[in-house]
């Protein structure tokens, strides 16, 4: 394919942000040098690998990357300063037009830690996550302001993890936290999650809930199958069905019952849970297990919808209209009030390497414009596309503009 | 969950279609009497079990129904005569004002023959299946027609499976055929399925496209998790994220591109692929295998826009509006035109019991009234929900109305 029309031909061409919009970029991704350090030290997925011909070290993030028939140089892809430097994300930032970003560790997060060493480790990187940040915002530009979700040491005691969410506050640029999808290692309806979930719940931490793990290789049809076409069953599918089977996961077991206030961001607009809310909701009025009638399981209290509108929030990151549609939709009266812009840099960057060289397009990214088009276009009014655009993100997390 | 509201208090209420609106229910199963027998004969899933007191057969058919710490007669669900009577069926069409159905076998169809009598089983059950529609439709009732769609002898050799697609437009009431995932039983993009495509495509056979296998358990944490919320995991996740991946496998091993007249028709929805696309697409873009500096595997030629708004139809049983929104912008110009109206009868029946007690409600299934619902609400103009509803239908699969 030689060319970028990621919204096809028939779709309205962009409704570029007006001049006074803010943009926030809630989906956005870094590795501090400190953790590229802690991947390099691995062998296993994930891990990243240095050739020793000085070119960009390889990421080796999922299991499908780790071909064995592949020497280490050409496994994974290969990971440029844009994952690690400030001055890279400041500079898309620019490009795109992004005043103010929420950015997050990419996964795998701190999931991969050693216990004895989790608590330490997550309190320097969440530190230095936020001194960054204080860094960059006491320069005072307003067209360049930084903020953070931290990550948890998960496996650490809960103890320990229920230390760090109320540690969080104190931090003054961290704006929530960022969780991978298998919580202590059961999932997030394991019941152990409830000591995490009510200390997220007293202190309304936002959790931008993040996919990472994929589905079990034999989804798609196992290994042979993936690899003929890249990493795109695991990244296109994998990761939303995933985020979806969490989200569901979580819902069944009664932790949104359990936890009425609890605060949810998810990725990539919800999986595809905005999608299959009707069936979902379905299912458990239909599922004999829980009705009276010899029903002997506790199902769910409250209906998926309420939890949508309540305590879930979801980006902008689906590249199309029909996404956004059935997210908005979704979301219930507040509607495109609950979505929040994202970019998902420094993933799905140019494939032709041009975004230097002041191109016609300024060097945009295809991956970011095709969702700012896809939120201009998706039909709603201006004031609500701003909202999409930073408002809803500002109101949300408590982030001024 | 004690009353049933499936969409929530502030969507429109119902708009019901208008008396002049021809429904047909394209996605609408039965189990023939022989079919019955067949699965009677079984003891592995799918199996059915008939209990020595003379209490309803159970149906086995999910390897999580086939639970060995529970009685046989207490494993899947109680199945009784509206899975196999025509006269339910035609009861069921009554009462939800349905004049046409096309009916397809249920899971897991033919998929389970012995290889060497698995074309001349097919033949008799789809010649049945003709037969039975031919019976009803000499009766001239224009409010109670009857269509098929047939089932293919997968497991006869790659000849006799052509044969009987060949044999198909011989029965003037075989209106396509129903299709599971698995193909020949190594999903739909082997290479062995070309001829299959090839017959299909040269005859212009309707594919209704239907999950059955769903993820691996393993997607949803285990056995142990899944049981704990009934069937709510593999039919409320595992049946439409099987149908996105088996329909975008298809579509990255090129099955689109060889064959570009393929006709298919998607149950619920697509499973998740309208509101994925925009992701798969992007995904495509950025695939750097396939990326022409250095890519060196063939990624699909065509864009997956242009295969939903060519070669897909999708059915309407998604519960909701958000889940038709995707649905018919994925659709693209044709939009709700690429939409058709099912029930999934006789699944997700009444869990009250009251349909034959002449109810306030008139005895409607919550499952049907609320895909009627969502239709009805969805914001399109009145000529495009009878589409929906059946001029669809009519005009895509040749019944005249």
């Amino acid at each position: 394919m030689g060319h970028h029309h990621i919204l096809s031909a028939d779709q309205p061409s962009s409704t570029p942000p007006s001049t006074n919009t803010t943009i926030i970029d809630i989906h956005t991704h870094t590795y501090p040098p400190s953790y590229i350090d802690l991947l390099a030290s691995r062998t296993t997925v994930p891990y990243i690998h240095r050739p020793s011909d000085g070119s960009d070290p390889r990421l080796i993030i999922l299991s499908s990357d780790d071909d064995p028939s592949k020497p280490l140089h050409q496994r994974g892809r290969p990971i440029d300063k844009s994952y690690s430097s400030w001055a890279e994300k400041l500079s898309f930032m620019k490009t795109h037009s992004v005043s103010i970003s929420v950015v997050s560790l990419a996964n795998p997060w701190l999931d991969i830690l050693p216990p004895t060493t989790a608590l330490t480790t997550a309190q320097h990187i969440n530190n230095d996550l936020n001194a960054s940040c204080a860094t960059q915002n006491a320069k005072n530009d307003p067209s360049a302001r930084l903020y953070a979700f931290a990550s948890l040491p998960l496996s650490a005691t809960p103890d320990e993890i229920v230390s760090e969410i109320h540690r969080l506050p104190s931090l003054p640029n961290i704006k929530g936290i960022i969780l991978g999808t298998t919580g202590l290692g059961a999932g997030l309806d394991d019941p152990n999650m409830d000591p995490l979930w009510a200390a997220l719940e007293s202190n309304s931490t936002m959790i931008f809930l993040h996919p990472h793990y994929g589905l079990p290789e034999s989804a798609f049809g196992g290994a042979e199958t993936i690899a003929r076409s890249g990493h795109v069953l695991p990244l296109a599918l994998g990761f939303p069905l995933e985020t979806t089977i969490a989200v569901t996961r979580m819902y069944l077991s009664g932790v949104f019952d359990r936890f009425p206030r609890l605060r949810m961001l998810l990725a990539h607009s919800g999986g595809t849970l905005p999608f299959l809310a009707g069936r979902i909701q379905s299912c458990v009025e239909h599922e004999r297990d829980f009705t009276s009638n010899g029903g002997h399981k506790q199902g769910p209290r409250r209906e998926i919808w309420d939890v949508l509108r309540t305590n879930i929030w979801l980006d902008a990151v689906i590249y199309s209209k029909a996404g956004l549609k059935s997210a908005i939709e979704a979301a219930g009266p507040e509607g495109a009030g609950r979505l929040m812009f994202g970019t998902d840099h420094p993933f799905f960057p140019r494939v032709d390497g041009k975004e230097k060289d002041g191109e016609e397009d300024g060097g945009k990214w295809p991956s970011v414009t095709s969702n700012l088009e896809a939120i201009g276009g998706v039909g709603v009014g201006e004031e609500e596309v701003r909202g999409i655009f930073g408002g809803n993100a500002a109101r949300v997390l408590g982030i001024e503009i």
